[in-house]
C-alpha cells in the first residue's frame, strides 16, 4: 500500500477508499463520447466536508491531481480523472439536510441525484427546477457544469437556482457562500464563481437550492413546421407573447424520426405531415388553474398557426410525458445513430436560423452531417456531429464554434468545456480573458490540483 | 498643470477633465449619510472604452487611485473618491446602443440613467426591471452595487438582469463577457463576478441588459396588520400561493405615518385603523389580461384576510402610483426625520420576525430607535437607525449585522458595502473568505488602484 493510499484511507476510512485494480471501470469516464477512459489511482468516498478538506489538503501537499465526481453523467469529460490522480466521489454525501418551505429552499449534500431530490420535495408541493435530461445526475454535478435543461427557459439554469454553498477550497479551508436569501450585495459573489467552474476552483459539500411550487396543470403542444427558419423565428414570438412556457424546444425532422423510432412514440401526427415537415416546436405550458391553462393552450395554438405551423397537436398526459422523456433521451438516440461528437452551442435566439443553416452548409461541405434538437428558448442548440474523419471533424467543430462566437454566442450553453471542448476554447477565446481566468484559478488553487486540464488545457 | 492632469487631459480632451478647484462639490460624495466628502484630484469624463482603458493604464502606472461614478446615488459611499484620486464619471457614456426586440435585450452605455432607459424601451413595450427607488441612478451604478429595488421579488436583482458586459481591466485590457444569451457554461462567469464588485475589479463600458414585456394591467393592494409578526409571516404565504406579485413590501407604522405626512398621501385608510396597526403589507400585482388581474386581486384580498390583515385596500391608478413613489422616496423621508444611519440588511424571509423584534429590542436597549420598510419578499430590511452617539451607534450596528449573519443573512442586500459598511464586514466576515476575495481582487487589479478601501478597508 502506497503512502498516499494509506493517507487517504486514514481520512475516509479504508472501506471508502479504492485504489489500483480495485477501482471499477465506471469511475474512469463520464458520458462524453470522444475521451479515452483514464483509471484514477485512488477513489475516495468522503462522508463529510471535513473529510473532503483533509483529502484536498493532503492532495495539495503531495501534488496529487483531484477530480470531483457526482454521477458521471456529464457530457464534456470534466469528471474524467487524471492519470495517477484522486477521484472524489460524492456518492455517500447524498442527503437532503432540510426542506425549508417558508424560504422555499432545500439544503442538500452534493451527491444527491435529481430523482432523489424530486421525490423528497414532492410531498411539499415544491420542486427544484433544474432538469437536465439525465435525472441520475447529482446536484453537485449541476453546480460543476451550471446545468440547464428543458425548464431553464422559464426557471433559469443552475446558476439561478443555487443560492448558497458550503465549499472546500483546495487549501482545505471550508467556507460558506450565499444563503437562504434571494439577493446579496456583500463582497464578491463566490457562489456564482464556483457554479460552472467544473470542479477547478472549489468542491461543493452543501448546496442551498431554490424550490418553486409545483403547478397543478400542464399541457404540451407540438407544432410541425415545413420550413426550418419559421421554427426559429417562432421562438422569440412565443416568448414575447408572455405565455411563459416552461418548455420551448425544437426537434429537427431527422431527430424526431429517430426518437419516434427508438422510443416507439405515437404522437398522432399523420405520416403525410411528418414526411413533409422540417422541424417541430414543442411548447410546454403550465398554470395554477385549468381554466387559465386551457386559455393559454388555445392562444398558443392560434399563435403557432399565425407563425406558419402546419398544425398544432395538444398532447394528452401519457403521450406528452413520453415525448418529453424521449426528448430527454435524445443524447442516447444520437449515440445510437452513431454520432461522432455532440455539441451544445449557445447563440442569441435571433441568430439561430443563421447559425443552423450555416452549420448545415459547413457540415455537408465537409462531407458530414448534423442533426439535433435544442433548448430553443435559450438559443441552446444541441447537435450530433456525423463525420468520421477526426481531422476534418476537428476543423468542422472549430468552424462551428468560431461561428457561434462571431454571432455573439459561446461554445457551451450547459454542458461545460470539460476535457473535450477546452482545446477549442483555448484556440478561440480572447487570451486576455483566459489569462484573467487563470489568475482567478490560482487565487483559489495555488497548487493547481483541482481538475488540471479542464478550462486551461494541460 | 501637473503631469497627471496633462496626461489625463490628453486622453479625454481638456474639456472633459476637471482638476483642483474646478471640481464641483457634487463629485465628492454619494448619498450615503455618514462619510465625509472627499474632493478627487481629477474628474475625467471619457467618451469611449478606449479612453477608459488609457485612463486606467495611466493610473495603474502612476498608482493613482480610481473611483468610478455613475449618478452618485449610491447609499454606501462606494462612489466617494479617494484623496488625490481620479474620479471617472460615466456621464458622457449614456447612450442606448441597441434595443433588440427579438432577443429582448438592450445594449447600453453605463452612464445611462434608469429614467432614460425606461423612456427608450417604452415604445417597444419592453422594460428593464431593475428598479431601485432612485431613477436617476445609472445602469453602470446598478452593475457596481448589484442594485435591487421593489420589482426584484419577481424579476430578480441586477445580477439576474445583466447578461453581458464590455469591461475594462485596471491593466487597460478591454474584455467582453456574456452576451445576448440566457445561459452559458464556458469558463468562469466574469459577468457575475464584476456585478456587485463596487468598482473594485473592472469598469463596465457597455452593458447588455434583459428586457421584459410591460404587462398592461396592474393593481396595488395595501393591507394594514395589527401585529408585526403577522405581516412577516404573511410574506412567504403570499409567495407560496403562486400569485407572483411584482411588489411585496412592508412598511412599519412610523414610516407610513412619515410618508403620508411628508408626501401628502391619501390612501383612504380610516385614522382609527391607521392608529391601531403596526405595519402594512403592499402587494403589487400585474397580468396580461384584466380578467386575470381582477381574479388575482380578489384572491390576494381573501388570502390577506386569512393571514390576519385588518382590511385590504385596492388602490386605484393615481393613489397606487403615489404610494409606490412615496415608498421609493423612503430614504429621503428617513433623512428628513433625522436618521443617523441606514441599513439594508438581508435575512432569510422566515427570519424577518425574529430579526426585527430582536433589532427593536437592541435599539431601545441602546437608547435609540429604528424605523423602516423593506423589500419583504426578498427578506431585505431597510431601517433608519436613530441613535446620536457614534460609539453606541457603531456598537448597535455591529450587533445588528452580527445577528443578521447569525440568522443566515448578510450585511447588505442591495446597497453594497462601500466605504460605510466595509469596517463592519471586515470585523464580522470569515477571514478565509476575505483573504480569498483579496486574492481575486489582485488577479484583476495587481496595482490596487480600483476603489481602494472598498470591500477590503484601507
Ligand atoms: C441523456 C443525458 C441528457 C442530458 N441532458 C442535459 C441537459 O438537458 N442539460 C444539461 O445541462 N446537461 C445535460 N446532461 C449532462 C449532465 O447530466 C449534467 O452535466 C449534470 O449536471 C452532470 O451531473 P453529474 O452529477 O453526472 O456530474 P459529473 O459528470 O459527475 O460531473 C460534472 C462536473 O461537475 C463537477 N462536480 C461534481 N461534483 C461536484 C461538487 N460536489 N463540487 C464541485 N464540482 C463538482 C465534476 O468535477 C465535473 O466537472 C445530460 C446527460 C445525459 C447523459
Ligand atoms: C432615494 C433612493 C432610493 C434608493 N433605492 C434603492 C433601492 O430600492 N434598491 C437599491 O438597490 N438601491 C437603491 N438606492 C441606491 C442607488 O440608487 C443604487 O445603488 C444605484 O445602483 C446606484 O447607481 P448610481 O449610478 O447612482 O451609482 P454610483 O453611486 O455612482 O456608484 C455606485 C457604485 O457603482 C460603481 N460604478 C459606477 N459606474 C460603474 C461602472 N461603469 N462600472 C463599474 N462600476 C461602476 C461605483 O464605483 C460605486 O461603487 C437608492 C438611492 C436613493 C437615493
Amino acid at each position: 500500500m502506497s503512502d498516499m493510499t494509506a493517507q487517504f484511507a486514514e481520512i475516509v476510512g479504508a472501506d471508502h477508499l479504492l485504489s489500483g485494480d480495485a477501482v471499477p471501470e465506471d469511475y474512469s469516464h463520464d458520458e462524453e463520447l470522444t475521451q479515452s477512459p483514464v483509471q484514477p489511482a485512488y477513489v475516495a468516498k468522503p462522508a463529510t466536508a471535513e473529510e473532503v478538506a483533509q483529502l484536498l489538503k493532503a492532495a495539495s501537499e503531495h501534488q496529487v491531481p483531484v477530480t470531483a465526481r457526482g454521477s458521471g453523467s456529464g457530457l464534456s469529460g470534466a469528471a474524467r480523472p487524471q492519470p495517477g490522480g484522486l477521484l472524489i466521489s460524492f456518492e455517500r454525501m447524498n442527503k437532503v439536510l432540510e426542506v425549508d418551505t417558508t424560504n422555499q429552499v432545500a439544503v442538500v449534500q452534493p451527491g444527491i441525484t435529481l430523482n432523489e431530490l424530486d421525490a423528497a420535495t414532492d410531498a411539499y408541493g415544491l420542486r427544484y427546477m433544474v432538469y437536465p435530461g439525465e435525472l441520475s445526475a447529482s446536484v453537485g454535478g449541476n453546480v460543476g457544469t451550471n446545468a440547464g435543461g428543458m425548464r431553464a427557459v422559464k426557471y433559469g439554469v443552475s446558476r439561478h437556482n443555487v443560492l448558497g454553498l458550503q465549499a472546500v477550497l483546495p487549501t482545505g479551508q471550508i467556507i460558506r457562500t450565499g444563503g437562504k436569501i434571494a439577493k446579496v450585495s456583500t463582497g464578491y459573489d463566490l457562489t456564482q464563481l464556483i457554479v460552472g467552474s467544473e470542479g477547478t476552483l472549489a468542491l461543493a459539500t452543501e448546496v442551498i437550492v431554490k424550490l418553486y411550487p409545483r403547478l397543478d396543470h400542464s399541457a404540451t403542444v407540438v407544432a410541425p413546421f415545413a420550413d426550418f427558419d419559421q421554427v426559429m423565428t417562432a421562438v422569440p414570438a412565443v416568448l414575447a407573447a408572455g405565455l411563459a412556457p416552461y418548455i420551448l424546444e425544437y426537434i429537427d425532422n431527422l431527430t424526431m424520426a429517430a426518437i419516434i423510432h427508438t422510443q416507439n412514440l405515437e404522437l398522432g401526427i399523420p405520416d403525410r405531415i411528418r414526411d413533409s415537415c422540417a422541424a417541430y416546436l414543442v411548447v410546454g405550458l403550465e398554470n395554477r388553474t385549468s381554466d387559465r391553462l386551457d386559455e393559454d393552450v388555445e392562444r398558443t395554438g392560434e399563435l403557432l398557426a399565425e407563425l406558419g405551423a402546419v398544425d398544432a397537436y395538444v398532447l394528452e398526459g401519457g403521450s406528452a410525458r413520453r415525448l418529453i422523456e424521449a426528448r430527454e433521451k435524445a443524447f442516447w438516440t444520437a449515440k445510437a445513430i452513431g454520432a461522432d461528437d455532440i455539441i451544445d452551442t449557445v447563440v442569441p435566439r435571433s441568430a439561430m436560423p443563421k447559425f443552423l443553416s450555416t452549420v448545415r452548409g459547413l457540415a455537408s461541405a465537409a462531407g458530414g452531417g448534423v442533426a439535433g434538437c435544442g433548448h430553443a428558448g435559450d438559443g441552446n442548440v444541441h447537435l450530433a456531429i456525423l463525420l468520421k474523419d477526426p481531422v476534418a471533424r476537428k476543423q468542422l467543430m472549430t468552424d462551428i464554434f468560431a461561428l457561434a462566437m462571431e454571432l455573439g454566442g459561446a461554445i457551451s450553453g450547459e454542458h461545460g468545456l470539460g476535457r473535450a471542448k477546452t482545446p477549442y476554447y483555448l484556440k478561440l477565446e480572447d487570451p486576455a480573458k483566459v489569462a484573467l481566468m487563470r489568475r482567478i484559478k490560482e487565487s483559489f488553487d495555488p497548487a493547481g490540483i483541482l481538475n488540471p486540464g479542464v478550462v486551461f488545457g494541460e
